[in-house]
């Protein structure tokens, strides 16, 4: 356990490993608090060898990867709040948090749906950390990580097969945003979502630089209605072994967008909602909220940061510092929409890592979507959506944009 | 009001008018019925003039079109039984069907998410009340199915554009599989389930020759848990203005197969899992059942006919009459599976309409997916699946045939 040299903005890094071995890292916004002296005195068994590999399955009709997790069955389910393993331990009451206090917390998921990813070397992820998972990972994660490494395709070998499989390397992480059980994201405050945004950074450049991660997706799903089975205020945060789906398609479009002798896809995009501006929900000097003309959701905002950039870690400290203050507008402008906190999807879409093609068109922007269409009405998705990928909202996203401008 | 030539297999088929214009056809498994003396006494207002235009809007990150369907905001939602819209007319107690009884019956839904497609010509539909559609079509609809006659591809004008706009063209229809308020589709009997195959077979290539629809979506959407509002057995069928995003990529994929020198996707997916024979659930003479290797969603089940065909039209009535005793062998195992019959979208994949490259290339098949992955416990799309399009399915999908092989 060590201490590491603080991100700007008066982060303080540090590192351990829980008693399973898995990764803990704590993102302080104060130093010197001993992070080194706690230790996971929990008998947790045998960790990752005793897992059922996970595995990711070409889909050949549809030109997808799957990902098939078993080992996830057993996992947490809604436990009474005096056994939220996401709050600091206390005494007699272990949790996955060895500390007795933390501000931003990051550490492996116990129950990943991908695992096994590791730095190249200790180097590449410019973390000591990094270089311990490599002396603990077993013998076969060593094995499925080398095979990952091979793997550089969205596609498993040009369009001719029809099933292929890989292990499923990758990285699972939960963030904790505060150890306050009974908070929320919106009411965070501006300085915490700006430790956050430093924790996202962090976990970015980290799982980007590890071997056979091809792209870090930081996500927060809000609400029970959802399938939320924490309460605990957290994200999540995946290293992915392809570019998703979703990614895949922004790309394209950026790329032949420009090929069709247009500009950047993103930049003309929020030029035009601006210029439309009937869409604008709320704007600072650094980031712009709107909802998109052809949103799937009822109530669907994205976020863009003023000057494009492919990912987080490329946010300067000054879009950094702002984000907190409009994201935050964002949220109360939901809750007051429908007088409480709705259920929600919030979703940062970055640049596939370590493709520079890509970084130079993707634009990185934050998708937040109410899963509520109107108070206890939820939005679901059936058969047009789920069978056809056909979305149909019954909010039109103009009217949807002028009610959460009038929410307050 | 008349009585139309019966289709093959001994169903006579009639149709007629709503009191807002709407069209309802009876598929009925006797003749003789009296269609033609039932008339709609209710009162229902101005019907589609009074309606606000749907339209679908080009999402310019992703390339695909979004459905905007503010109109539906005010669908029946869960009436108690004795005002269910979906059973007979009763003296005092009008429904959306004017008949004291029915088989199976189609009419155009009252809260349509697309509609104002029309017969080209009344040859073209193959059916008188398709011509009558054209007289009673108000001016509105007439010139906005002129504007979608001209509106030919999946993207809007190529890659350039950022925001494109059109009228919401297209048919939204409901189909009851059964008079019975308190049946499901599991407890039909196999001569019933040929009689819907019947119906979708007509309305397939019925809305398919409409001007504006580009793709016909039969599919049933079942139980509470996933937002369907009536509890009576009916299901849906979509005429699309577009070419749905997951036929889309089926279609590029199988293209893509060829291509690379290889035989027929779906033919080869399909030889593939009867060699391999783990992922089998059941089969007949004509049809078989397997769990995809690459599934997405806990239990879900692909019925591909032994000779391939594009559409439900094209089956011949071996494999008509045949579908009937597979599909209800699946559902029975899944009722038997959680013990009670649970959540499902059961949606049929057809070529789109009028492509003969198409559909001389896709297989046409059903896709039942559970949205159950244990007793009381739901699958949720969230954060990976919502906004990456990457599924996480916690069952193996050899696993899952196993245990619907055992499920009886």
């Amino acid at each position: 356990m060590h201490e590491a040299t603080a991100p700007p903005a008066q982060v303080w890094k540090s590192s351990g490993r829980l008693a399973d071995g898995r990764e803990i890292i704590y993102f302080d916004e104060s130093p010197g608090t001993g992070r080194a002296q706690v230790r996971d005195t929990r008998d947790l068994g045998a960790g990752a060898d005793a897992r059922p590999e996970p595995g990711i399955r070409w889909d050949p009709l549809v030109g997808e990867w799957v990902v098939i997790a078993a080992q996830r069955q057993g996992r947490t389910f809604l436990p009474p709040a005096d056994q939220c393993p996401l709050c600091p331990s206390r005494p007699g009451q272990p949790t996955e948090i060895p500390a007795a206090g933390y501000d931003v917390v990051v550490f492996e998921n116990r129950f990943p749906s991908l695992y096994g990813a590791m730095a190249r070397t200790a180097d590449a992820a410019g973390t000591a950390a990094a270089g311990a998972a490599a002396v603990t990972a077993t013998a076969a994660e060593a094995a499925a990580a080398e095979a990952a490494a091979d793997f550089a395709g969205t596609t498993p070998a040009g369009a001719g097969v029809l099933t292929a499989r890989r292990p499923g390397i990758g990285r699972c992480e939960v963030v904790c945003f505060t150890s306050d059980h009974d908070s929320a994201f919106a009411c965070l405050t501006p300085g915490r979502v700006r430790t956050v945004v430093a924790a996202w950074a962090d976990r970015t450049a980290v799982l980007g630089a590890m071997s056979g991660v091809r792209q870090v997706f930081c996500f927060e799903n809000k609400g029970e209605e959802i399938g939320v089975t924490l309460h605990h205020p957290h994200g999540q945060i995946y290293g992915f072994p392809f570019v998703t789906p979703r990614t895949a398609q922004m790309l394209g479009q950026a790329y032949a967008y420009a090929r069709g002798g247009h500009g950047n896809l993103f930049d003309d995009m929020v030029a035009s909602e601006l210029s439309e501006g009937t869409r604008i929900v709320a704007r600072n000097e650094h980031w712009t909220a709107f909802v998109p003309a052809a949103a799937r959701w009822p109530y669907e905002v994205l976020l863009f940061p003023g000057r494009r950039v492919p990912d987080i870690p490329a946010l300067d400290g000054d879009a950094r510092s702002a984000f907190g203050d409009l994201y935050l507008d964002v949220l109360g402008r939901f809750d007051a929409l429908f007088g409480s906190p709705p259920p929600y999807i919030a979703a940062w879409y970055q640049s596939p890592a370590g493709d520079s093609a890509a970084s130079s068109e993707f634009g990185l922007h934050l998708r937040v979507m109410s899963v509520q269409r109107a108070p206890g009405k939820l939005k679901y998705l059936a058969g047009t959506e789920s069978a056809m990928g056909v979305f149909i909202n019954d909010i039109v996203p103009e009217t949807a944009a002028q009610r959460l401008r009038e929410a307050r």
